[in-house]
Formats: structure tokens, C-alpha cells, sequence
């Protein structure tokens, strides 16, 4: 007649949630498999509906039952309920068949009255210990089992710490909290009109009772409605024996990991201290031992340890952080989880337990963080030396690595240092094109404006340099030869480090260490490589750029931005002499001077990545990027062009924009100048039919556009000439005309453009500048202000913004499908490289994305990861 | 048994389409109520089935009735087909049911042959005519009846002017058009294998048969495919008698309206010649008489086009525009079609017709076209004394209206001499808001850059003053004094005068003629009030605009800028303290000083719009725009505000932005710094409770939202202060929050924000910017060449671009009212003033249009004809 409501933890299973809850068969399963957890019992949730049914109250029988399995519980444990000499304390838990946050939690330490307290206090010896855990049960118990309010107790104690005058808790000794103590409990007997319970199995039937009043509390009913969770009986109730680390010599705590959490190396690693809580290990006042000398002090609990150790990674099929205690030589695991580790900890563990075949190949890509793959591929300041130095200031960390130099303000400069075999650290207010040289030059690049998607950031990311942009506490004097730091003046030429992975700053030199890429981290690419659907292709635009993508498994170029090829040597004269022409025909002798430059790049391209897709955007930047700035500069230039001064500074006038980002620019340069991209188209086909390579189909990208007839006519011009080229030379070599959908109307008309584009590739930089209409060059003034107010949860230039560009995203990829199914759908702004983004774009069915050489591998891992999600 | 196949003229009628084709059914209306067409027949549709059924030849039976209506028309017209002395000639026009481009469409002149020519050249005495018809009519045949290429025909004629060594075909004379003749004839004979018929019954036979032949050409073909086109027999042919006015003295021809085209005034007016065609009326060889003296001539014809004009008129209930001729004494009327009309006449006739019970007042309204009204609310030229002008230059007709004045550079200088009592011009390479107060002084606006919706442009319009903007041929030496345009240099206080409608620069003065409204255009205005759905509101930042708006019947306030309100005097000193204050409370003192004039701005605004809506937009544009650009300024402004020069320089280089376009303004302001908006909300309140009228509700509206977040927490700061504000006083004031929808994300998460707005504002100027990418005043470099190209069609600033940014519109339309289906949404862009983006507005929903002061009358009308669309 009567039904079992109540198991021991021996009793049950996994399987059992249902009946007892989440918490409960979760407890059974480790008891089940061998690891000595603290022992217990769990009260059904059955139990709880019983209660309901019986007035709110617990039978008879039950009360029995845990009665029952509180004897055997003492019995196991060796020690008594309320036995002042050798007490049992437990805690006291809920748990529902799924967790429910709302529902009372957990009471510790129960058991305790003062004649228990004495008698623990003569066993640990820790006067002081017994007494908070004292003051601490009656606080969570007044609380959660007698509904006083939480801060009637907390004023009792902030009491005390003022008429002390100390600040922690921690500063109170024996006597302040054995006060605090009879406070609280004068506190219940007022509150309640009752005394505090002191007997044990009063405070446990009451708890119990409460956990089961928790099950219907306001906000667990709220919780239930909203996630529509319907079914349950009720909650279960765990009651679990307390273990003590601190009760002599015998006993002890400790942490530790399955495997090395630094390196991954499959060795068991931890500490632990003797005679001492959890906290003491933490706390670092006394300092911990390494677990293998465990052994000697208990060879049996070390023993156990090591045969858990494997029993969990099998069982959890993770590298699991454990805590245990040894409470009088006997050894109980307390709490295990997946442990945290080093990105290069990652990797071999994932590896090395697929070739344990713990796990499977999709799981182990799933458990690498694709952004940690960072500190595998940049230097990085040597971790031990960093922890004596402070930051002078810190930056946007705006590409990763490393980076030790001397101060330089200007790029020849970098660049003539660098020549003499110095290292060197650019360090500029802002960059632009013409600091290309520095940059490539330099360690590390510095500046003092501009965000994420600055030019420094970009191509220091495409260079695979470290970068720290938008450092404003930093002030630059250039003319005067120094810059400024928290009032502190370096001189050009003094020694700076930068950590481009967390944007700071220090002043002179630290060492840093090299990366090298692990076998596991190849093992770990290749199997990306099967289950990815995206693919993954580099931002490059020099054939070493290609190069370096190409060993990290680059399978193409998404861009190649032509204009970065316009700024070295007799290039950028020409490219001046171009701009300041004044007709068609000037204009086109300049440009006839640029063809034999921009062929011999294309050709060098081309012939590094050997047939697979090239992507080159023609002409992008307005013009006025590429005239000087500066009075002495232009005067050069004039004498240079043999042309007046004040003609060469009417046309920089001309050219000058409010807002240079919506100006000029894009296929409207090409649109007024067919010229420039007749030479491109010119330079691009004739390299391509020099390569003689069957499988190279060059495609050209068009920027900027926003209407069709703008693709249009682009198009007409550039087939003309590739045409003529083709069919002079007799090839039947085939090239694509795509576009770059970068402008919102060109996502809105999608449609429309995708009749004439063979392919899209999302340049989500400006398409997030146009969408949200912020310049990535002028958020500095309200972004930071944004994410600390919480009005932007991340910077969109960083992660896609999913919502807004998002959708326009989608709308353009099912707009573009519509007209041209097999539409081939990219993406080549700054976010092809970071993980959520890359998430995306997989959602969104693009063909693949484009990144900077360095982070292949993240978006490789990160498709990996999409794909292996989406089939879940 | 045999079936009608040809239909005398006299014996159809309009309901006849299917039958007799659209040209023929039209062409038998006519001649039915009376109107003397020359006389013709109609080959039926159904005989061009009977063709193609025959075996693609003329059946006996149709042939026969041909001759018999030919036969008819000869006795009619009094003369013989092919007889030499006084001969019939005939077009022959192809016209089926629907009207369709691609088929064969017209010979004239059918019937000559060298024997009629002789007699022809006889009776008109006119040799040079005759045999110029001659050689057409071989042409015209030779193409479209044998198929011969007309080029071949063309470049015999080349030959002949090239022979004789000129360039136009009116320098060749009758020796050498029978030259052309006869070559004509050997081509034809070269080509087809036979003589050209002389025959004029083949000749007809064959026209009648190759317009049956046309009707499945392949272009008719296509065209019926791409247009759905089904369920039609085949084509009519129209064989109609050909007329001439040059037939001696008692011949004749004319051009006239039946109301004057000028003023609208119901009175015949026209012109017309005796013995001369068509082409000479227009030519201008010959001077036209005047209609009324045709009376003295032929007082018959000149009765009988009186009583055709009423017929006309009553027929087509619309003003006509007539071709006439008179052959031997007798009248035709060769064509009829609506006339053109001036704005006002278009008022006038459209409202006298209602009065005269012609149309209805919807027709009315469909009538006039609503940009035309801008004529009507300006100064003009004077018309007459302009044609003794050239235009200097030609700009943007950024606003309409006329300027005569003197030329200044300067806006305090305009300023100073306007108080002299001088007009004068302002002329400037762009204005800015601290050339407010120069504009204000101004007869109008001159600028060398920027487009139809920069500054200047906008500002103009606003105040209904001439603007001629981007005017790039003028260049201005301001400090020299001058400015030059095509080489000749205008000093400072020389004399233009502008052309706002038509962007027309002229040196000098001109005469200028004032508008007055009529009764009918009140008339016409209260019509489209009583149809249109669509609210009428004004952009207005002053008493005086708002005022004016009211005059031409604006309904609310759609934007108020509070930001013109900071550029006067003591304003613009305590908006620069703010601005370069370093802390809150400096910032906060700074705008304690401006509080008392924005509640005064607000309250005269209040005063005036007595309860209508007042929508309240708070600081939008970047704060460098307040702060002065010239060194000189810059100093004053130092010393003014007793800072150090440098201090301020370093606070105006930290404001500099690269695109401040995208960069800190509108609420990014207002949530970095929120006192700005907490004394403006202020400013607002406190004037509104003061009014103590219970029908006002400010509606305070947040500029720039891209995320619902912005609103938040801009909202939550406005009803901090409203709250208090009102509660304090003990009022129940409701006031309303909403925000712009100006940023493409906001379009796009517009269902998240509409929870939290009370009304959406388009902001189509910025929504255009952003959603093509282009900066209003940067597009000069490219838009002119993308309209000429026809890369786009229209300016996206002049006319709202429906395709992208309409696509944004109407997803933040449904999307907002999806959220909250009464969603107030109105549009406050320079759109809300054109009339094909009102009708757009209507269109989409929206519940409103907010434009310029003297644009009211045309969103009027343009909304009137946009509800009276919708329910054809």
C-alpha cells in the first residue's frame, strides 16, 4: 500500500528525473557510477504532489521514510543527527524534473543547534569556522525556510561591522559572530513568535516542507507559465550529508584538473592543502601542495582520485575541474565541471580524446572557442614577464599579437629604421594609405583614433601585425618628437610593447614568446575541413598575403582591393598625375603608365593561387586619398607634376568631400572615369591569358553599387574590353562580373542586380556604416558611451549586427536567389572572420566567406561549428 | 452573304473598336457629331482575318467594297483618284483595337504618279512642294509597303546634298528632288525586280494589304506577347483623303486653342496662314494672322471652327488644341488634343469647366498639375523682358521665385545692407547655418555647390525665397571681392538676377512680375481639402513660417528644427559655452542660458498653430557646426568666452569628424549628453503649459534612432521632466513621444520601436543619404553624369526614390503599425513636397506629409489627385 517516496542516492538513475527531478538523478547517476559523492537521499516529487493533495502537509509514511533513510545515512557516514560529539549536518536541496529558477534552493549546514556547535567546535578545533557556519545556517534557514526578510539579517551583521569599524566580514572574529549569532536568533523569536528550531529533525521536516511550498511560490508559477512548462508533479527535495575538509590532519581539500589546463597534455594536475576548507585552497593564504604528493599522505584517497579522474572524462567525455575533500581520510568529490583552459589546451584535448575515442570528431570542433584560435597564431608577450608590468594605457585591441619597438611617428622613418634592422612601433594619430609602408615596416602599429575597422586595424589584421587603435589617453606630438601618456613624455625612439589581443599599451620592452602551430591544431583544421559547408577564402592583396592564407587553407581571394597596389614608388605618381589631369586624354596617358603595375600584381596573384577564384574589386576610395595633405607636400608634388601650386591646390579643393564615405567613390568613379576601369579590366584579363591556366575564371567586383544601371554600365564597359582581349588572343577563357552589396538599396534591389551580377559579396563594413549611418572613423565619440549604457550589446562593426544589416542581409540573399538561383553569395567585409558573424552567414546560405590571411582559421572553425549545429 | 468589310467614316462610331480599330472607331465618332475630318473609310479587322484565312491574299468581295467607298469619296471630296487635273490622294494608316507600336503605321500622299504630280504642280502652282511629296511617298512605300531598307532611300538623298554640297534637305530644289525621284524609282526597280506602280489602285490595294501583312510581323508579334495581348482579329486600315492648304488663295491652314493657353480666359485664340501647310504656321517664315480676322476671309470656316471649338470642347471636356486646313474654300480639321496651359490657365479652365457643368471637380483637380503651382506662389521674370536675355550660368533650381539684387558675399553684410533698404543677392560657395541671418536679408540665393537639398536650398524654400544652388560655373573670389562667370568678373554690389525655377543666372537686372492668387486657385484648393486623405503639415521653425504655412491652409507643424533657433545672437554665444564646457555642470549653466529662448521660440509657435499639432524635433546636427571655421573668428570667440585660443582650437579639432554626416548627432547626442535634452524638453513643456489650451499635444520627436534602445532611453529622460513639469503645475497635459525614421535600421527593426514610439517621422533626406550612400553635398561630382547617362532617372533628394528607399518606407510602415496598428506616421522630408513622393505617401498610408511653407498648395493637390486615383 504504501509508496516509496523516498530514495537513496544509491537507489536511482539517470533516468529517473521524472520522479526525482533533475538535481536527484543526477546525484544517483554518480553514486551509481562509483564516485563518492557525499551520500544522501532524495524525497520524490511525488512526495510534493502528495503534500498538495494532503492539505499541505507530509504524511505519515513519508515522514517514516526519510526517517528510514536518515539512519542509514548516519549510518554510512558514521556520525549521528544532532550527536554532539561526531554530528551529521546536511544540506538541503530542491529540484525539479528540469530546473526552475524561483523555487527556494538550498539550505547548508543543517543540523546545527548550539550543544552541536560546541561539540564540532572541540572536533575541527576551528572555533571560528563552526560559529560562522552557525550564524550563516541560521541566516539562509530564517530566510528560506521561515520567509524573514534576507535583509533584516544582512543589517544585523553591517551592525556589527560598523560598531567594529572594519570593512569584510572576514574582520570579524569568534566573539563578534557568536553576537551575530544569538542576534539572529532573537531576531527568528521575534519575527516568527516562535524560538528557532534547535532540533535537528524539526529543521529538516520544515525545510523539506518548504522546498515543497517553494514548488507554488509567485515566481515559479510565472516561471512555469512563461516557458510553458506543464506536466511536472512537483519538486523533489535532496538531502545530502555535509563533508569537512578541516577537521584535522586527516582531512583535506582540493582542485584539480583531468589534463593540464594550460597545455592539454594529458596528465592529471591540481593541488591541495591539508586540514582545510575550499575557500583556503582559493584564497592563497597558505600556499597549496601539488597532488602528486597526495600519495604519500594518503595513498588509498590519491589512488581513488586517479581511477575518478578517468572514470569522469569517460563518463562526461570532457577535461572536468574537480573539488574534493577528504573528510577524516576518507575522500568525497564535491563538485565536478567542464574545465576552462588555453586555447591551445582546447585543441589537443578535443584532438587527442577523439584519438582516445572519447568523443567524436564533431564534438571535439565543437568544444574550441573559434576567436580563442587567435593566440595560437600571433606572437604574444611571455604571459610570467607580463604580470610585473602595468599598462600605461590601454586601446581597442585591433589586431592580436605582440609587439616590442622603438617609437617612430612617421612611416619613412619606420621604414628606413626597419632597414637598418631596428624594430620599430608606428605610432600615428590616425593612419591612412600613404602610411602603407610604415605599417608593413613596423612591429606594431599605435594610433590614438578610430575603431575596430580604422585603417590601421584592417590592414594591420590583413598583415597579421598587432595593433592597438583608438588609444586616446595617448597624445601625439609629432612635430615635437614625443607623445604623451598619463603625463608621462616618451621620446621617439624610446621602446613601447603592445598587446594587440587586449589593446594595451606598456611602456619599454617585454619579452614575448612565438606561436607554433600544433600538429593537433592541423588534425583539428582538417576535420573542419569535412563538415563545413561554407567556404573560406582571404582578403588579400599582395601575393605574400596570399601566401600566408593559402597555408592556413585559404580556397580563394574574396578581395583583392586594387588600390592598396597605388601607393608605392612611380605608382603613386602616376595615380597623382592621373587624378590631377585635367583631360580624357591626360588622364589616360597616366593610366596607360599604371597598366604594366597593376598587371604584373594581378599576375603575381594569380600565379600564387593557381587557379583558384580571384576576387578584385576595382577601384574603391575617392580620389582625394590619394593626393598629400600637407602644405610641403604639395608643394613637391606640384614641382614634381610641373604644375602650378595653386592649380594642384584648386584640385585638392575640388575634390574635397563632407562626407568622403557617401561621396565619390566606388563605380560613381567609375561611372565618370570609364577609363580608370577600362586600364583595371585591361590589367586583370591580359595577366589572367598570360597565366595559360584552364581553370582560372577571374572575377571582377564592382563596388559601391546601389542601383542595377550602375552595374550596367560598368559591365558594358568591362566586357568590351575583356572581350576584345579574350578573342584577340584566341582564349576561351571565361571571367565573372559580380557586384559588392555594401549600399542598403542595393540589398532593397537586390533583385533586380542580381539579374546582372554573377555573384554578391557583402561588404558589411560600409553596408553597417550605411545601415546604422555611423562612420567607422567618427564612433569614437559615442560607441564606447552606447556599450557601457547598454543601448548597443556589441560594437556592430565587430559582430555582425544580425538584426538590422542581418536582415538586409537576407533580404538580398532571397531577392538575389530569386532571380539567379545559383547566385555565388559572399561576404568579404571585416565580420567574414568572427565567429557569430561567420555563424551567420552560414545561416543566411552564403557560398562562403572572406577574411583577413589570419583568421582562416577561426572562420574555417566557425562554419565547422554552424554547420555541426544546424544538423542538430 | 457577302459581309460590310469597309465602313464609310460616316457610318461608324466609337463603340466600333473591336470592328473598326481604335484610330477608325475614333476617326467615325468625329466625323459623327459633326466634326469635318477629312473623309475616309475603314478596312475592318475582320477583313484582315478574312486576309490571313485567305491565303494571305484581298478577297474579291472586300476589293469591290474598297472601290465602292473610294468611288464615294471621290464624288465627295470632288475630285479622282489618279486624275491628273484634279486628283484624290489618300493616307493610309494601319489601327487596330488596341493600339500597338511595331505594326506598319503610315503612307501619305498614296495616289501620285508622274502624271498626277504634272497636274498637282499645276493647281498649286507650287513645284518644289509637289515634287518633295512625290519623292516622300516613294520612300515611305518603297519601305514600308516593299520592304526596301529605308537607309538605302537615305543615302541617295545624302548623296544629293553631298553632291551639291549642303546640309540641310529644305536647301535642295526642284531639280534636285526630281533628280532623288527618279532614283528613287530605279532603286525600287533594282530592288523588287518591277517598276515602282504607278497605278493608284494597286498602289492602294498593296498599302492595304502590307498593313494586313504587318499585323504578324515579328515585332507586332512580340509586343502582343510582352503585353498580354489577346482575343483581336487583326488591324483595320484607315484610308482617309489627304488635304491642303496650298492650294491658292482660297486655301489655308491654322493652330488654335479653344480657351487662351495664357490666362485660361474662355476665348477662341489662334493663328493661322491662306495658302501654306502646316509647317509654315510654325516655321516663323511668314508672319500668322490672328484667328479673328479668318472672318473677313472665309466667314463660313471661320463660323463653322466656332461652333467646332464648343463642339470640341463639350465633346473632350477639356481645352483644346486644334490643327486646321482650309482646301478651296472648305474646312477640315486635321487634329485635336488637350492644349497646353499655364498653371494659372490650367486653374482657371479647370474650375470655370466645373462651373460650366463640363467636368466634375474631381476631373478638375486631375487636371492641374500640382508642381505647376509653384508658378503660381513666386515672383516671376517678366516673361516678355526675359526673352531679350541670355542666362550668365545655369544652376540647380533649388528654389522657385525671381531675385533681383546686388551682389554680396557676406552674410552680416546682406544683413546690413537689406536694412539700407538695398536687395540684394547672397552669393556663396555653400551656406551654413551662421549664414542665417544673410539669407533672411536676402532677395535670394546664389551658391556655387551643393544640391537641391543642401543647406541653402532647404533654408530657401522653407522661407519661399529664390534659390539658385551648385551653380558650378560661378567662381567666387570672396576675399578679392568678385566673382567670375565665363570669364567675366562681377564685383560686389553689381546687380543679378535669378531664375529659381529654372536655375537660370542672368547679369543685370530684369524686370519682375509679382504672383497674385485667383479665386479659382482658392476654389481648386478647397476641392482637393474636400477629397484628399491625406494631413497637410509644415516644416516651420519660426512664428512667421508657421503663419504662412496656416495662410495656404497647413494643418500642423510636421517639424520644427529647435537647432535654427541657436544661430542668433545671445543664443549662439550660450550654445558655444555649452559646447566647449568641460564639465556637466559648465554644460549645465550654458544651457540654463538658452532655456528662456527655446521656451520663447516655443510658445510664439504654440501661440500661433492654436491647438493644432506641433511636432517638436530635438538637436540633431553635430555640435561643430555651432563653432566658428575662420581663424579669426576663432580668436574672437576665445577671448569672447575667456578660454585659451588653443584650449578652444583642440575642442573644434576633437568635434571634427570625417563624415559628420554618420557621426555624434541627433540622439547619439542626446544620450552622451543628456542635459541638452532635458532643457529642451523643458523648453517645450513649460511653454505648452502656459498656453493653457486644452487641445495642445507637443509631440516631442527623437532624431536619428537606429535602435529601439536609443528611444528608450531618450524617452525615459523626456518623461522624467514632462512628468514633473506637469504634475507640479496640477495639469493633465498629454504630450506624445515619437521618433524619426531616418536611419535604414530603424526601417528595419521598426516593429520593436514602434512599441515604444507614439509616432513615426520619415526623415527622408537622411534616409536617402544613407540608404544609396550618398552625402547630399557631395553628389555634384556624380549626379549630374548619372542623369545624364540615365544611370538614374530622377534626383532621389528631388523625388523619392519608391524602389529603395519607398521599399524601407513601406517596411516600416507595416512593420510599425503591425506593433501598434494607430501608429501616427507622417513623412517631414523635402519628399513631402513633391507630388509624385505625396502620392507615394498616400500610397504606403501614411497619415500625413510635412513640407515647406509654400509647398502646402502642392502636397495639397498632389494628395487630392493621389485619393482620387485610388478609387478609379
Amino acid at each position: 500500500m504504501t509508496k516509496k517516496h523516498v530514495y537513496n542516492f544509491s537507489e536511482g538513475n539517470a533516468g529517473m528525473k521524472m520522479l526525482l527531478g533533475g538535481k536527484g538523478a543526477n546525484l544517483a547517476e554518480m553514486t551509481m557510477i562509483g564516485i563518492p559523492v557525499p551520500p544522501g537521499f532524495t524525497v520524490t516529487t511525488e512526495a510534493c504532489e502528495e503534500y498538495y493533495n494532503n492539505k499541505k502537509s507530509i504524511s505519515k509514511d513519508t515522514e517514516q521514510q526519510i526517517s528510514s533513510s536518515l539512519k542509514r545515512l548516519e549510518k554510512e557516514m558514521g556520525c549521528g543527527f544532532g550527536d554532539q560529539n561526531n554530528p551529521l549536518l546536511v544540506s538541503v536541496r530542491s529540484g525539479a524534473a528540469v530546473s526552475m529558477p524561483g523555487m527556494m534552493d538550498t539550505v547548508l549546514n543543517l543540523g546545527l543547534n548550539p550543544q552541536v556547535v560546541e561539540g564540532l567546535i572541540k572536533k575541527t578545533g576551528n572555533k571560528r569556522f563552526v560559529i560562522d557556519s552557525y550564524r550563516r545556517f541560521i541566516q539562509m534557514f530564517g530566510d528560506v525556510v521561515l520567509g524573514i526578510e534576507h535583509r533584516k539579517f544582512e543589517s544585523i551583521l553591517e551592525g556589527r561591522k560598523q560598531t567594529k569599524g572594519v570593512l569584510y566580514d572576514t574582520e570579524l572574529d569568534h566573539d563578534d559572530l557568536t553576537e551575530i549569532a544569538d542576534r539572529y536568533r532573537a531576531l527568528v523569536e521575534k519575527e516568527t513568535g516562535q524560538r528557532f528550531p534547535d532540533d535537528p529533525w524539526t529543521q529538516l521536516i520544515m525545510a523539506v516542507a518548504a522546498v515543497f511550498e517553494s514548488w507554488n511560490n509567485d515566481r515559479a508559477i510565472l516561471y512555469r507559465k512563461l516557458h510553458d512548462i506543464k506536466g511536472l508533479n512537483g519538486t523533489a527535495v535532496n538531502v545530502q550529508a555535509m563533508v569537512f575538509g578541516n577537521m584535522g590532519e586527516s582531512s583535506g581539500t582540493g582542485v584539480c584538473f583531468t589534463r593540464d589546463p594550460a597545455t592539454g597534455e594529458n596528465r592529471f594536475y591540481g593541488e591541495y592543502l591539508m586540514n582545510a576548507q575550499g575557500e583556503d585552497v582559493v584564497a592563497g593564504i597558505r600556499t597549496p601542495q601539488r597532488l602528486e604528493t597526495l600519495e604519500d599522505k594518503n595513498k588509498e584517497a590519491y589512488n581513488k582520485l586517479c581511477s575518478i579522474r578517468h572514470l569522469l572524462e569517460k563518463h562526461y567525455k570532457d577535461m572536468q575541474d574537480i573539488e574534493f575533500t577528504i573528510q577524516e581520510g576518507k575522500l568525497y568529490l564535491l563538485q565536478t565541471r567542464s574545465g576552462k583552459r588555453t586555447a591551445a589546451a582546447a585543441v589537443r584535448i578535443a584532438v587527442e580524446m577523439v584519438k582516445e575515442k572519447l568523443i567524436d570528431k564533431k564534438t571535439a570542433l565543437m568544444r574550441v572557442e573559434p576567436a580563442s584560435l587567435d593566440q595560437l597564431l600571433h606572437d604574444q608577450i611571455d604571459p610570467v614577464a607580463k604580470k610585473e608590468h602595468e599598462a600605461a594605457a590601454t586601446g581597442l585591441p585591433a589586431s592580436p599579437g605582440a609587439a616590442v619597438g622603438h617609437i617612430v611617428f612617421d612611416a619613412h622613418k619606420a621604414h628606413e629604421l626597419n632597414e637598418q634592422g631596428k624594430d620599430v612601433i608606428l605610432v600615428r594619430t590616425e593612419t591612412s594609405p600613404e602610411d602603407l609602408i610604415g605599417i608593413n615596416a613596423a612591429q606594431g602599429i599605435l594610433t590614438s583614433r578610430g575603431g575596430m575597422t580604422s585603417h590601421a586595424a584592417v590592414v594591420a589584421r590583413g598583415m597579421g601585425k598587432c595593433c592597438v587603435a583608438g588609444c586616446n589617453s595617448i597624445t601625439i606630438h609629432e612635430e615635437k618628437g614625443y607623445l604623451e601618456v598619463k603625463g608621462t613624455r616618451l621620446m621617439e625612439g624610446e621602446y613601447l610593447t603592445l598587446d594587440g589581443a587586449t589593446g594595451e599599451v606598456f611602456i619599454g620592452r617585454i619579452p614575448t614568446v612565438e606561436p607554433s602551430l600544433s600538429a593537433e591544431f592541423s588534425t583539428l583544421m582538417s576535420w573542419a575541413d569535412e563538415v563545413r559547408r561554407l567556404k573560406i577564402r582571404t582578403n588579400a592583396d599582395t601575393p605574400h598575403d596570399a601566401e600566408t592564407a593559402l597555408r592556413f587553407g585559404a580556397e580563394g581571394i574574396g578581395l583583392c582591393r586594387t588600390e592598396h597596389m597605388f601607393f608605392e614608388g612611380e605608382r603613386i605618381r602616376a595615380m597623382r598625375e592621373m587624378i590631377v589631369a585635367e583631360t580624357v586624354e591626360e588622364r589616360k596617358e597616366a593610366l596607360a603608365k599604371l597598366l604594366p603595375f597593376q598587371k604584373h600584381d594581378f599576375s603575381g596573384l594569380f600565379k600564387v593561387m593557381k587557379g583558384k577564384p580571384v576576387t578584385i574589386r576595382l577601384l574603391d576610395p575617392p580620389l582625394h586619398e590619394f593626393l598629400p595633405k600637407e602644405d610641403e607636400e604639395i608643394r613637391g608634388l606640384a614641382k614634381e607634376l610641373g604644375i602650378a601650386e595653386e592649380k594642384l591646390r584648386e584640385r585638392i579643393e575640388a575634390l574635397h568631400e563632407q562626407n568622403p564615405m557617401l561621396g565619390h567613390r566606388g563605380c560613381r568613379l567609375g561611372i565618370t572615369y570609364p577609363e580608370i576601369i577600362e586600364m583595371q579590366t585591361r590589367a586583370i584579363i591580359e595577366a589572367a591569358l598570360e597565366q595559360d591556366d584552364k581553370n582560372l575564371v577571374p572575377e571582377i567586383m564592382v563596388p559601391l553599387v546601389g542601383d542595377v544601371e550602375e552595374l550596367k554600365n560598368q559591365k558594358g564597359i568591362i566586357r568590351f574590353i575583356a572581350n576584345e582581349l579574350i578573342s584577340k588572343k584566341g582564349s576561351d577563357m571565361r571571367y565573372m562580373i559580380g557586384t559588392m552589396i555594401e549600399v542598403p538599396r542595393a540589398a532593397l534591389t537586390a533583385e533586380e542586380i542580381a539579374e546582372q551580377a554573377e555573384f554578391f559579396s557583402f561588404g558589411t563594413n560600409d553596408l553597417t556604416q550605411m545601415t546604422f549611418g555611423f562612420s567607422r572613423d567618427d564612433t569614437g565619440t559615442f560607441l564606447p558611451e552606447y556599450l557601457k549604457l547598454g543601448v548597443l550589446e556589441k560594437d556592430p562593426f565587430q559582430a555582425l549586427d544580425q538584426k538590422g544589416v542581418g536582415s538586409l542581409v537576407r533580404i538580398a540573399v532571397d531577392a538575389g536567389r530569386k532571380a539567379r538561383p545559383k547566385l555565388k553569395i559572399g561576404i568579404c567585409g571585416e565580420h567574414g572572420g568572427e565567429p557569430s558573424s561567420v555563424m551567420f552567414c552560414h545561416d543566411a546560405g552564403l557560398d562562403y566567406v572572406s577574411c583577413s590571411p589570419y583568421r582562416v582559421p577561426i572562420a574555417k572553425l566557425a562554419s565547422a561549428q554552424a554547420a555541426i549545429r544546424e544538423k542538430c
